[in-house]
């Protein structure tokens, strides 16, 4: 039996990058937890003595730090720096780009308006670059209590919805001289679907790993089975069984946002030592 | 009785800035028709020695050329000049402003996107200051067969639809990593008719002036109609009656946007002389 990866799964890039960056820099804390996965960051602990600083104030004078893929507001990292300790940047470019995005608009004399959540550390971070207005919105109804000047950029939490984006965006273009869009907006989660999808026409058996509660994940699966009906949600390898795979010729893998690579790998492990 | 004037009627500002500088300059000729009022050109001539240009050929060496509020090619405006008349400016600012931007625009490296009519004199004018790619379209449906870079600067003609530019802002900023959106549409028209509303909800009669063919004074009338039950669409001074302002405290005045303002004046003058 043949078996393959979805084209897009699991982490994100930016994910990715960051775990690839932690495990170069033994020794070194992270600010705020890498990933939302426990299992993953007690990895990082236990095989690159790679800990977490839950806060700047964690942060011991003179230990290598490593930035995680939100990104940090411009004056934490002033701050980092000053505690003399190497500064190992691991913010996703997805989300370095709207900070230099607002820092150049700023500087040109834009009005500044962030389509993202001001209570998030990704946000807090963009933010901070702004060196004149700015103001994080959520919605058309957030954007009418705003006095904005003639011209306006936009950016976008790399998470957020592209039709509200666009609701925004046609709210603002008749009531301003210039409105520049900038769409910063990361498909990475719609990728994984694409992926999913593409693959689950062509398997005889689909495995979709990651955590049975993960919204994401059971959304997967949900796709997964609407092409190709022998799709399993699973965990972990211990609940493989072999005769999901007898006589079957392509089996096709994918794993929610949350899932990290290695769970992956066992698992993949685990199917081909069925030798079927 | 009292007379009032709507706050915006008759023609745009533009149009009658381009009159002002042609009654500015007697002997001069006009590139085009200034305006599409028959009686109006001919008393620029009459009164004024203003000709008509049918075209580039029509104008002599030496002489001196009124440019209409529509603008005109670069290309077109360097033959005037080699011409060697004085050249007298009056495009609309409305006009001049995209012309600017598809020209710094081009220069920074942006796809033009222009949203607007290829064969309208505006967006030839317009379209001539590109000096990279430069597209026309009505709406979403040229712009899906259109190849565009990462970056891409949308302008707009003066007198197109904002619902519609917004149709294509809506399909071009999933697509695009910026999306610079120049709100160059000109509210003339809604401006007259929010004015025209205003003042019928106040006057005891109104008088619309306008042609009766003409489809937007048959609208501001529609609209007065509403709000005055005594509103009349008149072409002519001859036309009004004493009987409709008698016993009346306010009269409104509007007009549609072919209507000269002579004629306007000369209709108010005839009102006056009912003395009531």
């Amino acid at each position: 039996m043949e078996i393959e990866i979805a084209k897009s799964y699991g982490f994100c890039f930016g994910v990715k990058r960051a775990i690839k960056i932690a495990e170069e820099n033994p020794g070194s804390s992270t600010l705020g937890p890498l990933i939302h996965n426990n299992m993953e960051i007690e990895r990082l602990e236990r095989d690159f003595n790679v800990s977490l600083a839950t806060s700047l104030d964690d942060v011991k004078d003179g230990e290598a730090t490593v930035i995680r893929t939100h990104g940090i507001p411009k004056e934490d990292l002033r701050i980092l720096k000053e505690k003399g300790g190497k500064v190992i940047d691991a913010t996703c470019p997805f989300v370095t780009k709207p900070q230099q995005i607002v820092e150049q608009m700023s500087e040109e004399g834009y009005d500044i308006v962030i389509f993202g959540d001001v209570n998030h550390p990704e946000i807090k971070g963009v933010m901070s670059y702004a060196t004149g207005p700015v103001y994080a919105v959520l919605g058309v109804d957030d954007v009418e209590k705003l006095h904005l000047k003639e011209r306006v950029a936009l950016v976008a939490q790399t998470t957020r919805k592209i039709e509200i984006y666009n609701q925004i965006v046609n709210y603002l273009v008749p009531r301003h001289k210039e409105v520049r869009v900038f769409n910063t907006i990361c498909n990475a989660t719609f990728e994984n679907q694409d992926a999913a999808r593409d693959l689950a026409q062509r398997a005889d058996v689909m495995v979709v790993i990651g955590g049975k509660q993960s919204s994401n994940t059971k959304q997967l699966h949900s796709i997964c089975k609407s092409f190709c009906k022998d799709s399993y949600h699973i965990e972990s390898e211990s609940e493989l069984r072999r005769e999901w795979f007898e006589g079957k010729k392509l089996c096709g893998i994918t794993a929610g946002a949350s899932t990290p690579e290695w769970i992956i790998e066992r698992i993949i492990g685990k199917i081909r030592e069925f030798k079927v």
